[in-house]
């Protein structure tokens, strides 16, 4: 148990749930159902029912600093890893291993986003726990693959080597998000699984990886070696971190590595990556209309989400298949299967208006 | 010009505006257009040019005589007329025309409401001057008709007894809102004016009328006539107002008297009664969309009117022909063809919520 690290990656922007999720306040720290507990608040309520609470680490970026601190006051300040800029998962999760290495050079760990939801957490830890079990005997990278329940081309999937309920596989390719064809037949052919984002391993095995993948990473980080766990270390980072080759673990270690095995997860699983999918995910009523943290009142309205601050009323009169998202001084109203414009829309209004509205 | 008054009619909830106008802060107290001015001061700075200060009153509500002061600094407190309970505009009049004569029985009296939009005000003052000139010499009760520049459904029309473009004619009839067909007949025959609702005539002139066609409500205000512009004048009416026959001056009065001419004005005229009217007379950009107080950016939208708090901004992508409508801690969103029924949502808010939404 003490050996068991984890890593939050809690630094992202969620433009895409803009203008609810804003870059003064994305998406991880937001409470998108209305249980009391943010994103990141429900990630850490997982982990710390398995890893000692000292041994887990929030990367984030240095504007969410305070954001971190205030949500998760059980943190210590060194357990909050800083990106002085924003470089993609490689090396944010390399400074961490590195960090973590200082400490516990037999650490396993375990990575993952602070921004998705889990619904089973009781399957979620026991998954989690004999992925930990076996990056401890194994020199392997660990992927958390899940089951598709349908053809999403949101997702990008895992082909495994084998077909079958195995719960480790070999992993032969990782593919990009597919189109609604490849979907249905990733879906279809029983090879294919979900690409969770969530990461075991052994902090000797990923280093290792670092070293033979991304020498350009794994050299910076490796002059830094005794400046790790001390107070050179903010020095030594704010130097060389901005750098660093701004690449992801994916493209960057696990596309490229042989030793790469997934574990079959079975909790329910969704990156909240789209209004879609919180409208999936999300209480319905009879017409298929989500309402998050407001109130609503509909007529003749069907498909809808809708998300305005808490003690607010939305009365909605004919409306069908519309995202309705209010925060602060923003009122997003978008049909739904245009939502990957929301990017773009934050695009313009910054054009158009500054930093004022976004 | 020292026999010149005015009675500004400022007690309405506006409940066609939900959620923009409110039970606590009906339309007449709204600043519609982003100007800087309410429509009630926009009304008393009109009459401001043509009548002493002195001589202007505003009838309200009890619960909106606060708003009355903050927003009218100029009057006194006897100028703001306290109606203890809502009983329509005959018994609103009837009351300040009573104070008036008190006053001063020569008086020359404007009726107005507060929350009407006048476009051109140098030609509303040219006729409203003109009516007061002419009420001060003939006993007549005289309104205001508007010449209609579309069939228009949302108005009461009043017939004349002569085509053409007199000034001053006699009226024949008054009618209720027509349907679409007869709108048609009444715009295309010359004879027929909208009824703005704003009456001009001389004290005597109205007393005598009351008298004649509202016995029930003169006998009344009769017993009263010591009290009048007296310390005992808020008792008699707090006693006797409340028990007053629930009726409006059309249907009370101007119905039935004789002596009733309607001066035809030319100045650009709307009740602002429905979103539609509003839509209509608010600028709009190429596609018509009309925002009013707010920011906002469109995309594949048009025909809408989007009001939001100032600063606030709206991105609305997809949608034609509505109402967005924000105001405090409730977002309407509506049809604008389906407007009429706003008032439903209103009482099914309040069934539902109780008071905190409406």
């Amino acid at each position: 148990m003490k050996d068991n690290f984890c890593i939050i990656m809690g630094g992202g922007i969620g433009s895409r749930f803009w203008p609810f999720s804003r870059e003064t306040m994305p998406k991880q720290f937001l409470d998108f159902f209305g249980t009391g507990r943010s994103l990141l608040q429900q990630t850490f309520d997982r982990f710390s029912q398995i890893i000692p609470i000292e041994n887990i680490f929030v990367s984030t970026n240095e504007a969410y600093a305070h954001l971190v601190r205030e949500q998760l006051p059980e943190l210590g300040d060194s357990q909050i890893l800083l990106e002085p800029t924003r470089r993609n998962t490689a090396p944010c999760i390399a400074y961490a291993s590195y960090r973590i290495q200082a400490i516990n050079p037999k650490a396993n760990i375990v990575v993952t986003p602070a921004d998705h939801l889990i619904l089973q957490e009781q399957h979620f830890v026991s998954n989690i726990q004999a992925g930990l079990k076996f990056v401890g005997k194994h020199p392997a990278l660990l992927t958390l693959g899940v089951k598709p329940n349908r053809p999403e081309t949101g997702y990008g999937y895992i082909q495994t080597d084998e077909v079958g309920d195995k719960n480790l596989q070999k992993v032969k390719a990782f593919t990009e998000k597919p189109n609604k064809e490849l979907a249905k037949v990733f879906f279809e052919s029983g090879e294919f699984y979900w690409n969770a984002g969530i990461f075991v391993w052994n902090v000797q095995t990923i280093i290792k990886a670092f070293r033979e993948h991304l020498p350009d990473v794994a050299t910076r980080f490796d002059q830094g070696l005794p400046f790790f766990n001390t107070d050179k270390e903010k020095a030594f980072i704010d130097d060389q971190y901005p750098i660093c080759q701004n690449i992801s673990i994916d493209y960057g270690v696990m596309e490229k590595a042989e030793n790469v095995y997934m574990l079959m997860a079975d909790f329910g699983w969704s990156d909240l990556g789209t209004w879609g999918a919180l409208h999936d995910l999300s209480e319905k009523d009879d017409n298929e209309n989500a309402t998050l943290r407001c109130q609503t009142v509909f007529y003749e309205s069907s498909n809808n989400v809708v998300t305005l601050p808490e003690n607010k009323l939305a009365v909605i009169q004919g409306l069908d298949d519309y995202i309705v998202a209010e925060s602060d001084n923003i009122l997003l109203i978008c049909k739904k299967n245009e939502e990957q414009r929301i990017k773009q829309f934050v695009t313009d209004v910054s054009m158009k208006y500054g930093k004022k509205f976004v």
